[in-house]
């Protein structure tokens, strides 16, 4: 698994689809991709910690980038399914998101999201998530 | 189990905790609730669906409802798995989650949230959530 | 979403391809099946409860089941994601599982399954479960 | 995350309380574990794949026994969420189970495992799980 795009335009057609995107890709190798995201006001939950959605928002952006990383920005893939855990309250600051793609088939693309925060190692939360691949023509 | 608050007291909670929720509660019975959303310009993708995202924070809305609304809104309780499977691709319009309650014990919930859209009876999108549940005081 | 196979061809199925399975089809109808499991000593786990691996292959003989009561016994389905939680320590005696379709596409099939023990209508798990249905030839 | 238990305790309590084991602890580690299992007759599928409750059984074991490695073999953990995405078919073999500890904390442990088959490095099966853990006396 080599990726097929570089992260510059990965971001740019990222940045073309979604124009508010809050996040930015750090890195692509093979097989894996790291997506950082600095929180704002409304990420924010009561209690001063970063709401799911927010970290849902990113595993799901995470996921899309690495997939299309390495299967090139064409194809049209949607998410199937995500299973995400909560880990540890996280601190308002910023987020990294590793993506590891553990399948990339034909139909089905399968890898894992972790999710830290402001430097600290043990991760916030840790997602899988399948994506379905739409044939190509 | 049955519902110690009614849905108005309900709504007037999350609109104190979460200040702009795209989501109202339209009815709570023992073990279940039901919220509805209009989607907005921002929870459209490219293609004309409504994204993953927004189903992922309305799931996370409706569970927080449900469990509230049978354990009273003092508890802070917080997501610790949400598992979704989107199954259609739903159209802008109107989405309505039904939220039932599968275990409601001393430290953990857990429940189910189906979403459908457009008075169509095929879910869009069905989830598993758990929330922990701190303990009283 | 109407069966294409009764109860009987499907547990004669069922038994062809899996000659010690221990559950029983109940009854299928449009988009739901049932099934009954009678536990045995090595299902018995120290302690008195029915062990969680038992549940997971209820859980997946179910959802087989009902798909191909909906597809025909034909094809080759496989599992691609099962997502299970367990709700109450169940007691050894008599499982059951219903099976609910929540998507038949012609390449992924999703469905839930809730298991109850010895006529106590609260669940003790719930499963969601998608398979793969290759193409037919 | 240090162990507490060395290999050959913590499977001698694993052999004590499940005299069929079919798995063999081969090392542990801080916040790990590796376990391998050699594949039996009735592990077999139809088609010559693995069937899925043996991979479910060597996840639930694997994280049961990463938990205890850590916390001491004295409390009583029981599973409440598992999630495994099945990524490729599996040959009869030797099965080996990585598991690794997300997060050990006082009421909940979670942690993944990828199951790799026959020293292909590719992941056959990746699970996520969560256990409970009861308050020590």
């Amino acid at each position: 698994m080599s990726p097929v795009v570089n992260t510059d335009e990965l971001q740019t057609f990222l940045e073309s689809v979604f124009p508010k995107i809050p996040s930015k890709i750090l890195d692509i190798g093979p097989g894996h991709l790291t997506m950082e995201q600095i929180t704002k006001p409304h990420d924010i939950r009561p209690g001063g910690t970063i709401s799911g959605p927010t970290m849902m928002a990113l595993v799901d952006t995470a996921m899309y980038a690495v997939i299309l990383g390495h299967i090139g920005i064409i194809a049209l893939a949607v998410t199937t399914n995500l299973n995400i855990n909560f880990l540890r309250k996280p601190e308002p600051g910023v987020l990294k998101a590793k993506a590891n793609l553990l399948k990339l088939g034909k139909q089905l693309a399968v890898g894992e999201v972790t999710i830290t925060c402001n430097n600290d190692p043990r991760p916030v939360a840790h997602a899988t998530c399948t994506y379905s691949i739409p044939p190509h023509k």
